[in-house]
């Protein structure tokens, strides 16, 4: 298999890199405007092939992998699924629902492989941490409580919300196995001068009794990347700065009371239990993802991380922008009725 | 002065303890129905006068320290302030703004002394923050952000934002040295029936362009205890678990980069500088709190947290619980017209 | 059960309070030729005797608790056992092992109970830690390492190796089960006068392959308490600053490889697995102690920690001394031997 | 200029990157037995020249870099020299105090470069902390305390001293300008059946009064890679695995009280100050190190690390191996001349 990597950014240069890698990958085109960015990569892969654009490429890969601007990212794909070629397009799929709509359609008529790089749901910490969830573990879930923050990195054409989110709305849209019904949020521009660079975003799910918090900052003196999953039974938490102990499940809870309370008597009794750390085996994310993708190629087969996977998570950042300009909770299903 | 402390339970007995050893305080009872209770604290404080009802308390005392259940310290300050009582009430002062100005309006009305226990303003820690504020060392300020978290403890008559709140909103509020206009709330009862376990607020300031955000929970794996200040200039973060470095500084920012951007390049630079943890020497701050008491009451001097400034938490507090019933923001204004 | 505690400095405050909760202790009495010192106590707990010296205090106890500077513990203890009292003496026992001795001596000969105040035997979190090494959990022992740093504080009588690492020693005595053979210490004075305040010591045990090494140190920028335990299956951290998770379990271990080895293959293969904090119940050490103590008279039981066990620390406490001055090692046999 | 690199395991890989990226460095060839790992690193590098000796290299190039298992260093850098070529040596240089200085000795006789790979002194941390020490800002140096420890990584040919102790005694030196006067060593063979996996190092430096430990393990839970320096104003803790706070000065002391001290006093007062983390510039240390050697190679400098820095820490690791041998310490002259 042959395949293009259109962007020479952050992901593009990992794509490459994984990729040059992968078992039943023969060729791997790098793709992007940029000469210097393309020669730099070339240093270090001089194997790969060099285009400043998709038409020039178009002939010698049969697919491509988008890692380019968001905004970008539905042109590309059109363009490349027109022309025949799988896709895998890295996160988010799209800018708005209409454009992810589109591409699935697209994809689907063409009888091509279309994928979305939620790297996360290819990770074996959030693997774990499904499991604690799925095997009732927890037991039932309250709630999922996620930080994302860091001193940057501030993008052109999206917000904070469109840039980091992402990744916490695949991991619990992964945790739960559905989408929420609503979504609220609440976002600031501080140092940029349009952009959001700061948002609390709030996921409900009606009928579960759970509900889903979401921050994520480019605008925080220390680095956080963590997701805390609280159960009636135990309490875990995913921290993915702790390189030897990703997951971290407390065995302690809270019960309520039973029979009639006196005025002064505690209202709760709580669990206290022991910390366990399971070990969880390295390996790159990315790696797994993009074997994943050849191999849906070869086999026909719908990536974990489809179209419709993509689009859900659209949805939320379409709905949680519009939250944050409305400033009141926004149901999923009303903006798939207004913009599907 | 003879002071009595209404109610033993957690706050009373620090209370008793702190004022045992105050100057000027020359006689300390404790006021509880609960008799094992009161038997409890006599054995460590002897001295101690033992009172089961105010009523019984009153002509012994010269000022009380009201630290029952947030539900009963208005009633139970009224009638202090009646009987000619200087009093102190723990946080919140009073469970609605009704209520809280009623006894503002008593103490002022009898010319007694009225203060509120919001300890975290005669923390050293706390002004170390607000000087780094107010001196310009962190440039213009974006943001606050708190977390506030544990397991427990439950409250049996206040959800978590009356219980845990109070605090994080009296440091909001003594940090910028103004109330917010517009509160925000997000709540949910997880473990218990109907009172409300974790709670995140937003409050905002038009013409400032701050925002603060708190997070408060009864139900998370982890305690934390912290305070992130947000600056043009530097960064802080207090931590109030960390023994040896509660301030921490860091000297570094992010500013939009000047001219016409080429559309790949950077929006923003980054500046990157040392951290640095000033030395705050420990004072218990309920020591410095109560003597203010003392002071305050020999002197005729309002308190720097006076009735006031505690009536201002209240309405906040009032302000979330009914953000999250209605699921809008609430303008403070709106609220005191409305229970002015 | 009466009970005078001699000495009112950190050790003897802390007696003071857990005895005044201890049951059947009826009557607590505070020796101490500082006034001031007494006066202090006083107003915390009213109940106490109070005695500027052993013998005006003899009469009304049955019993002491030897908490005075270590150079004192064997004249007092002496002192009270002639009195015919019971004796608790805190760690170090005595200053030199002639006096240890002539305190057990005289104790046996009396029928009167001798116990050292050992706390760390008294601690769940050791407790767990032995079970771990006692269980085959840990595999074959390899060796314990165990740092007691902090910035302070110097003692008068005596260096840092009789202060801090009676501690260590003794955890170290009752996790093995036995006393080492070989004793090496490295000291040195930086900050002192003459007083060594850093110490490096190492103890062999020929026969098991085992060996343990004690960090002690009154000048170091960062507070330590720790205890590792390493074996063939796993290793076990005893952290006594981390209040949610004092043992850490990792389950991981290194084996050597098998067969022949070629010249680059690496030699050893390693094992890695999670890590395990067992929850472990508060019980303030010295209150179990204490309670000890008051079972062991009454029973007349040999208490966990008694003269013997005592006797050991001073033994490796007085090789470390020697080993230091005559910059080799010592064989525990020889000195007993030499002083026995 | 054409430079080799002989040996493609850990290090040997890391030169080949960072060569490849030196200017001034026109061609790198790697030179191992191994052909799969050459053609391993012929696949991210394909530039490289491949060899599976030094004989058929030799033409090709103008410096080698060695990065073979320490006992094969001393062969290959006095082959290299003879055939005229300039030589980077990894630590440690050789494993006889005898094979350092015959390199050393060919290496002058022909007026080539020699260098030795200690490369932590030619990290910004490293530097920042002797700044500290040098200016004074420490005040008088009181001692070094260094851990190096970790699971792993068993070497085939040398133990943990010779493996481990080149980064620290290198580091030592490099801070204190200086090589000691006496060295003392413990070791242990834990896991492996006879090479020492944990060890501890004492050096002194009679007329400073300065003491350095280092405690090296390949066989301990936790990884560690800290050095202490305490001083009687500052102390400063070098944490190279804090990626933003590698270095942190804690401005705290211990001073000797002054006058006749009561016998209840405390014998010193404690000085508590904050703590600053200087940020200091991310510049990879192996880069700046390579950097330095091609620059001395084309102006006939001397490397900061050259042959006799080289010697001086194989010195005091061939006096640690005699001083756990012979149980006592081994003063460094008395060696210099025995092997000298």
């Amino acid at each position: 298999m042959r395949i293009g990597v259109i962007g020479c950014g952050y992901w593009g240069s990992k794509h490459v890199r994984v990729l040059q890698q992968t078992t039943d990958v023969d060729y791997v085109a790098v793709i992007d405007p940029r000469e210097d960015r393309r020669t730099a990569l070339l240093r270090s892969f001089p194997a790969l092939g060099s285009f400043a654009a998709f038409e020039a490429a178009a002939r010698h890969v049969d697919a491509v992998v988008i890692a380019t601007p968001p905004s970008s990212h539905v042109d590309l794909a059109l363009q490349a699924l027109r022309a025949g070629k799988h896709v895998l397009i890295e996160k988010p799929m799209a800018t708005s629902v209409v454009g992810a709509r589109q591409v699935i359609h697209e994809a689907e008529a063409a009888g091509l492989t279309l994928m979305v790089g939620h790297t996360f749901e290819y990770n074996a910490a959030v693997w774990r941490l499904r499991e604690a969830i799925t095997s009732g573990e927890l037991g039932s879930l309250y709630y999922i409580d996620t930080a994302r923050l860091n001193l940057g990195l501030y993008q052109t054409d999206v917000n904070v919300i469109w840039d980091l989110a992402p990744h916490d709305l695949s991991i619990v849209n992964y945790l739960l196995g559905r989408p929420p019904d609503m979504v609220q949020a609440w976002a600031s521009s501080y140092a940029h001068a349009y952009l959001k660079d700061v948002a609390y975003l709030r996921l409900q799910y009606r009928d579960m009794g759970t509900t889903a918090q979401i921050h994520v900052s480019w605008l925080d003196p220390c680095k956080v990347r963590r997701v805390t999953a609280v159960g009636s039974q135990k309490m875990a938490v995913y921290n993915d700065l702790a390189d030897d102990e990703r997951i971290r499940i407390y065995d302690k809870g809270v019960v309520a009371a039973e029979g009639d309370l006196e005025p002064y008597e505690m209202p709760m009794s709580y669990r206290y239990g022991g910390i366990t750390s399971p070990y969880i085996a390295l390996q790159e994310p990315l790696n797994v993802q993009d074997r994943h993708f050849v191999e849906c190629i070869q086999s026909c087969k719908q990536p974990l991380t489809n179209g419709e996977n993509g689009l859900r998570v659209v949805q939320m950042l379409e709905a949680a922008d519009l939250s944050v300009k409305t400033e009141r909770q926004v149901a999923l299903e009303s903006l798939t009725t207004i913009s599907g």
